[in-house]
Parts: structure tokens; C-alpha cells; sequence
């Protein structure tokens, strides 16, 4: 059974109810084609901590990675805000809309398995700390038997990216790589990373330079010239490939018919 | 597969690590049961409410029942409170305990189907008024297919008290009777349903009145002294009885080992 895997856009502005037209679409045109959705949420969530007077705290690796510092309450604001509401209003649009959608978090089932980062390095005014009390994972194992369990009797998964540790602590997870991991998990034929932007940018913001064919061994590259939060997505990408992913396109999240011009070819395509 | 059915207080302090404890305890000593929890919420969902700025309303039904009026925003908040942060620590704490918990709302591939009531009737200040826009409802149907999928796989499913109206719309619903219409579903041997108080009492709050043992015949009395939440559980048990489950135990979950108490016979049981 060919497998699509669609990450959703969080943070920026992707059109959910848009997409879960084009999901149900998907549904009718093409039965064969096992479908999962894995969100993001940091929108939501940092919404949520300024409401209830803890706002986000983000950090800097000393490679350039910017995350979430995740103490437990912060834990606990994603839970409600991603893992409660994004994950279960997605579920609804989908719901509404005929197609049997079923919210999980990576917590779920064990679905994700990561190890728990704990202390993590981060920069912060030019020097090098150490932040402990962290809880963010690094994904290493998925459980595709209760994806495949699901998805052989219809349903469509709908994943939070949350994580269990090893000891089954909730662990919040880059829902890019969350995506990736599943896909090469499921050896999925397809990863669809959808994006408040055209695609990978060679000169980012100019939206002219967008790049349409990176072949993988260019992606080491693409590191260089990717920007903020595109370059997780190009190592994503780079995980899904290397785990055996037929491809990856990344995408613009915000036009009509976002999905299909993504599996048209639209965006920037990693093969 | 004997099947017991368990649902865990949300109001009342029921302590959730101490139930997550003996469920652990359970899946070794009776590895043979398969077990589905339920649970309620409201504690949590009225906090966030209040730190929202959007607190919760209470309306009284003509015949007397309490419920949250449940708008748009307060669903969302529900969906925040209950299932992102209620479930995900509930699911955490088993699996912590190596329980391979797997929450589920009822929304969750159509899981509890319900129908929506939309229009409510309630009384304020001695006179009778509709509420419209009331995203609350009344089960009809449990996906017991999915149950058992989940179940037959050794997961525990951890369901939150939602459901799916035909539309696909998300809504709260009982979580008590929630549990009651799973556990006919399932044909459970055993309902246990766990609250603050040592079970139903025939002069509240006096707690030397409980009621040991209840013949089902007279839950139709016992409607006349339950008060407040416990009128709810008294219905649940009926309905629970009425749909084919071998016996219901209302039951202390404020006391430690209150699960193992309740299956001895603790508290009132109706059979």
C-alpha cells in the first residue's frame, strides 16, 4: 500500500480547513493511498503561555538550531494546546468531512520513542550554557505496527508531535523530523512538508530563488543557505531520504490546493 | 476476554497516580483482563477556564441534572484541559509504569458517536429558558471495533469524555455515562466507577448511610437520594445494567488501592 505522509505548518498560518478538504478529496480519488498527518502547534502554544502568563522561552544550539526550552510546565501548556486543541480541531475538520480521523500523540501507544535530551547546550548573549530540567526528545524509534494496525482498518492517523522517553516520560519533538521519521518508518513514497513559504529559498526572503530540484547529495548545501526553521526541514528531508523515503517536497501550506500542487511537483522537490 | 471498565474521577481529587499504580499491578496479575479507562476532567477544564478568562457555567436541567453549557469556546478549552493535559498525564503516569497506555477522545475514529442536543433546556432563577449553541451531547453508539483492535494488541485505551456528532462535530459529553456505554458495549463484566465519596449514601453526607449492596430493581429509588454528581452515576449504573454489564461499583478513589477495594466489593455494588 503506497504511503503519503503530510506534515502540516504549526507556526504559519497553513490553511487546516483547506487541507482537510483536499484529505477527504484524497480519500475518493485515490482509496489506495494510506495516508498520515503528523501538525505542528508552536503557534498555539505560545499563544496559550502568554494567556496563562508563562510565555514560550526559545533557545539557540551552538550549531544554530532554534527550539523550545520545555521545562514540565511548558510540558504541559504543549499538551494542552497541541496534543488537546490543534491535534483535536484537525481532527474535527477531518471528522466533519467524512474521513475517519484518529488523533494521537507520539506519548500514545509509545508511537514515538525518543531519548530525552535532559540538559541541553544552548547560546545565549555570544556564551555557551548548559539548561537542564529540559523535556524534548530526539526521536529513535516508531512504532509502524499501530500505524499500519490503523491504517489497515481506515483510519487516518493524525499525529502530535509529542514522544515517549524510555522511561514514558512525555517529551515534546520537532514535528518536522517527527514527520520524517514516520515516513521512513512506514517507507513512505512520499513526505509532503508544507510551508508558510514557496519552497527552499537559495536567497531567502526572494521568493524568485526558489529552488525546484535538489538532488540529496545537494542537501549538505542547502544547509548553508536554509534559514530559521527551513533548516530543520531540509534535515528532515535528509532523514526521510537517507531512511528510504522516495521523496520529499516541501511546500506552501498557504494557497488553495496546497496538497495537490504539492504532489504535482509545486515547491521544491528532494530526491 | 473478561473486560473491566474503569472510570477515574475528574472533579474529585481521585488520585491518579495511585490508580495508574494498580493498573500496572493489574496487567500483571491478571494479564487475562482486558481494561479500558475513562475519565472525567472538570477540576481541570474549570481552572483553565478561570485562568482563560472565560469561566464555566453551570445549568440545571428541568429534571434536576447539572451540566457545564458547553459554547464554542468552552469546547475548546475542554479540548485543551481534558483532552491535551487530563489524558496526556494519565497516559504518561501508565506509561511511566511500562502500561502501554494509548489515549483516545471520543471523537478519535469516531470512537463514541453521539448525538448533539444543540438547543438546551435549563432552568435559571426558578424559570425555564433554552440555551442554543450547546456543543454537549448523548451517546448512541461506541466503535467497540476499535476497542477491541486496540485491546487485542495489549494496549490500554485511555479514553477522554468527547464524542462525535453524526455532523463529525466534537463534543463533551458525560464522562460517567461515557463509561457506561462503553462498558455495555463491551459486554464488561465489571464497571467500576471511582469518586470522592465511599460510594452512594442513603442520607447524604452522612457516611455511615452507604450502601453496601444495591439490587438493581431499586436504583429507580435510589434516583430519589442520590445528590448532585452521584444522580449521574446512578443513571450510568442503570444504563451500564441495562446494556448487559455483570455488575456496577461505585467506589472511594480518594483511599489508596481504592481499584483493588472496589473489585473486592468496597463501596455500594449494583448488580
Amino acid at each position: 500500500m503506497p504511503v503519503l505522509v503530510v506534515k502540516l505548518g504549526g507556526t504559519e498560518g497553513v490553511d487546516f480547513a483547506g487541507i482537510a478538504r483536499e484529505v477527504a478529496h484524497l480519500r475518493t480519488t485515490r482509496p489506495d493511498l494510506a495516508l498520515v498527518l503528523v501538525h505542528g502547534g508552536s503557534a498555539e502554544a505560545n499563544a496559550l503561555g502568554e494567556a496563562l502568563d508563562y510565555p514560550p522561552r526559545f533557545v539557540t544550539s551552538p550549531s544554530g538550531f532554534t527550539s523550545r526550552y520545555t521545562d514540565r510546565r511548558t510540558l504541559e501548556i504543549f499538551l494542552m494546546a497541541v496534543r488537546g486543541k490543534v491535534n483535536g480541531l484537525l481532527v474535527e475538520h477531518l471528522q466533519r468531512l467524512g474521513v475517519n480521523a484518529l488523533g494521537l500523540s507520539g506519548l500514545d501507544g509509545r508511537l514515538l520513542q525518543a531519548r530525552r535530551k535532559g540538559a541541553i547546550r544552548v547560546v545565549e548573549n555570544g556564551k555557551r550554557k548548559i539548561l537542564r530540567g529540559d523535556y524534548t526528545g530526539k526521536i529513535q524509534a516508531v512504532n509502524t505496527a499501530l500505524l499500519t494496525l490503523l491504517m489497515g482498518q481506515g483510519y487516518v492517523p493524525v499525529v502530535a508531535p509529542l514522544a515517549a522517553s524510555e522511561q514514558g516520560e512525555a517529551l515534546n519533538v520537532d514535528a518536522d523530523r517527527a514527520a520524517a521519521m514516520i515516513a521512513a518508518a512506514l517507507a513512505a513514497d512520499t513526505l509532503v512538508l508544507l510551508t508558510a513559504a514557496p519552497g527552499l529559498l537559495e536567497r531567502f526572503p526572494d521568493e524568485s530563488t526558489l529552488i525546484r530540484r535538489l538532488p540529496r547529495a545537494r542537501l549538505d548545501q542547502a544547509m548553508t543557505y536554509a534559514q530559521g526553521r527551513m533548516k530543520k526541514k531540509v534535515l528532515a528531508a535528509q532523514e526521510a531520504l537517507e531512511g528510504g523515503v522516495g521523496r520529499v517536497v516541501i511546500a506552501d501550506g498557504r494557497v488553495e490546493g496546497a496538497l495537490a500542487a504539492a504532489l504535482d511537483g509545486a515547491g521544491t522537490v528532494i530526491s
